[in-house]
């Protein structure tokens, strides 16, 4: 048997197009739209790749977007001006300081200076509290665990009464992603272990899951035999184990990236898997949009 | 083999007396003492004999007690400025609204309107989240989740690599409880698995807890042979299955209790259990206390 791939980059074209229409019949109705700002701080180019991606998403489905370059050196203080200054902007519904910033500025400080009602990466304290709490207290789920409950959902996998296993207890994916799928109600109501580092027998729990959802950073830790047959397998590892020229330019190299899950032998024997690269990696800046788009529903009372 | 009985009326006194010798040295070398402040509306017995219980603990500690009383009537807005009060008054560590509050009042609203630095409960869902990212971010563990964990630690139950199935997912004790066993460090480290009223086979989980923690409010839930020979059982359970007449006063009827578990057997293959009532319960109020003296502490900065 070959497992059905889950494929990020499908589910991601779904998802923006119905975002899209969603924001066409806001803006006819309420003559608004979501507003998106970008704080980038220097010239990472890393972060200046990410953050152009993000923006051009938010382009693409109607968002008015922003993107705020601020030089290097800038001071905290002003830093915490310019957020603040976001905070009060009515225009704005969603604010996003790129990581990382430099070492003169306290993190923790500037992004729980964001009003945790535009809070749309969800890791607010607030925000990672009315996870846990859930129902209606459920504000901005982080972006990269909602993707993956959105691909297990629309992949038609039951998730009421599954047995899930996740692998890792990282605070942006193993423990939000568990806390989700433990809440009563659709998309949930799983039966959840979490398993770590500190774990004895993590094949064992492996091997009872339904659901096995793996964020643990470690390429090829889980092997073939810890799948139970027609399990769905969430790899959310991106590990770069190497370097290959690039298709396009030969003359130029790209990294080789492995999951944290065994691919090709995995898929002999889980009933639906997602491939890496083009699993869940597409699927972070799409539920940044729709996180976005929640806010100004939650705003306008439609949500 | 009969358990080991963990006693929560016990271990409340060691911790006590450990509190009360820390509010001394505080006292003496700060000149400070911590400061609870109960608010209760109208005169709910059940309330009344709850906050008694807090307020005569909190002197017994030696911290400065205020129980203030409010009319039924109070209206929502004068509710939310006794709490303001409360947030400005720098010998006030620790507030708290006692429950129920009058329909008229939004709880929510009045609950999340006590300073986060002041929530000894730890309801709120700033102290939520932080519980959840935990480390250094996690300020006050609410109260019968920490009485949880400490039982276990000073009945010297190992939870490093331990498999613990936590039997229940509410927001007050199981999703807490949870999330605190599963982060690194000491008196947690485990694998962490939540069963609820959508699992499947919950005795098969239950058979594999090394410590199963039960709060899911059904008498006798939790059967015999659904524990593995020598595990650790924390019941916190407190159902009320009849009326007897009291000891002290064969004229008044008290409720007969009974918890999640059925204690006469389970105590022949639990290698440790806590009994109800006399377990857990005696564990919330004593953890308010340490809550409130951390709250202090925090504020002095030897935290």
């Amino acid at each position: 048997m070959t497992a059905t791939l889950i494929k990020g980059t499908e589910i991601r074209e779904q998802i923006l197009e119905e975002i899209t229409a969603e924001v066409a019949e806001i803006k006819e109705k309420h003559g608004v739209v979501p507003g998106l700002v970008t704080i980038l701080i220097g010239e990472n180019p890393a972060s200046m790749s990410y953050v152009t991606l993000k923006i051009k998403t938010a382009h693409r489905v109607g968002f008015k977007e922003v993107q705020d370059t601020q030089p290097v050196d800038i001071s905290e203080e002003d830093l915490l001006a310019l957020i603040d200054k976001y905070n009060n902007d009515d225009t704005i519904n969603g604010i996003l300081v790129q990581l990382p910033i430099p070492d003169h500025i306290d993190e923790k400080k500037v992004l729980n200076a964001i009003d945790p009602d535009k809070d749309v990466d969800g890791f607010h304290p607030v925000n990672v509290g009315r996870l846990m709490i859930g129902g209606s207290e459920l504000k901005f789920p982080p972006c990269t665990p909602a993707g993956i409950q959105e691909m297990i959902v629309r992949a038609g996998v039951e998730t009421n009464g599954a047995e899930v296993v996740v692998v890792g207890r990282s605070n942006i994916v193993g423990k939000p992603i568990a806390n989700m799928l433990l809440q009563k109600g659709k998309g949930a109501n799983s039966t959840v272990t979490i398993v770590h580092t500190g774990t004895k027998n993590m094949d064992e729990h492996c091997k009872r899951a339904d659901i096995l959802i793996v964020a643990a950073g470690v390429p090829g830790l889980v092997k073939p035999d810890w799948i139970k047959p027609g399990a769905c397998v969430i790899d959310v590892g991106v590990n770069r184990v190497g370097e290959k020229p690039s298709k396009k330019d030969p003359n130029k190299m790209v990294a080789v990236l492995q999951g944290d899950v065994d691919f090709d032998k995995a898929k002999e024997i889980a009933g639906s898997i997602t491939p890496v690269p083009g699993g869940v990696g597409p699927m972070t800046i799409t539920m940044l949009m729709r996180n976005t788009l929640r806010s100004l529903k939650f705003k306008l009372g439609i949500q």
